[in-house]
């Protein structure tokens, strides 16, 4: 499969991680062409670390992968969405479901009242 | 509200957007500091377009402005995860309801029969 085109601008390309089931995003990471070929080849997600400088495979240690179901490119080919299955129930480092647990405090804000 | 701790490591920050009710990913966009302010002000999306170099209100000209309802951040405030109301119903140029409308095939892929 050709991937060079998911790399055009970057080395790495942000990958969204939702659940399979209910949709809820998990986490976003990024993958190298060489991570995104090792996650289409084995099924489980493989990211670049930014930080260790070095792939990774999610999960490795803890158990915790992330079997994948189905992966989209958006429209321009500069970002992934991968919808998978996360087993042990927790993507996040920090033992939370999803990375997404900071609720950021909105100035204005529409209610559902407001929507109507 | 203190914005600087989400633009340590980029003057950008990747924001995915959500559909509020369905959690359904419609695409993912990028922030500066000051298009953060302006979300928070306005409780609409507001962007910086890498390609066009400036900021960017999303839906200004189509009318299909995004509803902020709720906005996080993940663990280590590096991306935003942003749930709206699309005004419109879409939220991609193309016309798609999603940018993420490019299925993948997967060489190794998990059925619900593997699963269990």
């Amino acid at each position: 499969m050709e991937l060079d085109k998911y790399f055009i601008k970057s080395e790495l390309i942000p990958a969204v991680i939702t659940d399979y089931k209910t949709n809820e995003v998990l986490m976003l990471a990024y993958m190298s062409k060489e991570s995104l070929e090792l996650s289409l080849k084995t099924g489980e997600t493989w990211f670049w670390s930014r930080s260790r400088k070095k792939l990774w495979h999610k999960g490795e240690t803890s158990g915790h992968v992330q079997k994948i179901h189905k992966m989209y490119s958006d429209c321009d080919n500069d970002t992934l969405l991968i919808e998978v299955e996360q087993i042990g129930g927790t993507a996040c480092h920090t033992g939370s479901r999803s990375c997404f647990f900071n609720e950021i405090s909105l100035e204005k804000k529409y209610s559902q009242e407001e929507i109507k």
